[in-house]
């Protein structure tokens, strides 16, 4: 399943997430995207925490990311995050980071994996999640 | 009970950990200070992984700290920890850190609280835990 | 200088600051208070990014935080800011944090030293930073 | 230049860096990388922290990770880091970690480049990093 949706949302660097380059740590970028992810999620009207709370996880199997430009302290960040396609039962979202200047400043891709918090293994995504996201199927 | 035990770690400081004036970010500090508490109880013979897995949690209710000087990037630091005192069902901390010349660059001290995973209360240490604090008690 | 002055910003607890206690990280809160004083900050009117550019740093000398009740995974947090007082090169402020029910769940305190960037030394207070606050003296 | 030399460095897993799922945080894995470049490079003689203080900067351009299997807390993490090329401007490191049982738990690839702090533009490697490289270059 292949989807057309993307969201945006905003970030603010903060002082703890510079380094002694004045850069934004390569690593923090991370919680950027996981941010990106949730709201995207929450967009189309699924939320991460109740889905764990039934009892499914989304650990990232996968993560590639290119810094082009490096951000600084107190820069207001846009990323925005599409949530690309469903295979089995991995999920698959794409980001991009743009500052205040419209500059694309980084971009990144994550597979994540529908896995049960029981057996701990990967499970086919929720009839629930299936059923929202079919709304946005390209067909 | 009073205790009478300290030990030392080694840490050096990450890239990651700096910030932009290049320091260590104040906020790391907890971290060294949980890596210190730690390897202390692993050094009386108690394992907080274990205690967990047990159903004992031991979550932070009160953390001060002194920065006396800054801490640089791949700076060595010793950090001593004093594991002090239980009271009740709180445990008490006290932390120095020292970097390679020996000098004092930060004081702290924290309160813990055992608390059953499973009734998220407030609970007595358990009886392993005294019976092997009892070798370190100032009676 | 005693001041009365105090801000509020919205923090949402990300999927990266939660330990798997499921709580929000206690070494994660120095960020949320820091951020609180950065927007207590631009509120006055005062940029603290400026200031650094302009070659004063404010590193943190002392935190001393409770915790209260726990932060989870997604929830918004409201941190509260009070710029508290300037006495000689140091910078207090107080902080509280609430939860969506308006329950607080931790307050802290932080000293924070005006410093040269060129000498390494403290130093007294920038006059514009003077200047905005003796808006809020309490006299 | 192709180059035949591996390091490997240990690190252990800090509550800090856990997530609620019970893994280490996915976007922790960067910091124990950055920590295995830093310990390669020192094994073959070369400061990263000198090479700073010297005017040339690292920072990273690209970084792909594989989550092939959780790290829990506490886990002794073993990371061989491979310093495998230069072209032009750009270095090149791979990365592998191993449990404790010897169970390949992340692989890795970073770019990084080498940047003059003062024109903050891409520059040629130093001299006396190509120079000790030198000996370990696969002809």
């Amino acid at each position: 399943m292949l989807f057309n949706f993307s969201s945006s949302t905003k970030i603010r660097v903060r002082y703890g997430e510079t380094d002694q380059m004045g850069y934004c740590y390569y690593g923090n970028y991370a919680q950027y995207f996981e941010v990106g992810r949730v709201e995207a999620l929450r967009e189309v009207g699924l939320s991460y925490k109740e889905m764990e709370n039934k009892g499914i996880m989304l650990p990232v199997s996968e993560y590639n990311v290119k810094y082009l430009s490096p951000a600084y302290y107190d820069n207001e960040l846009i990323i925005t995050t599409k949530i690309s396609s469903i295979k089995g039962c991995r999920l698959f979202f794409e980001y991009e980071i743009f500052n205040i200047d419209n500059k694309k400043i980084a971009n990144a891709s994550t597979t994540l994996v529908f896995v049960s918090k029981s057996t701990m293994k990967p499970v086919s995504p929720p009839e629930d999640f299936i059923k929202i996201m079919n709304n946005y199927e390209i067909k």
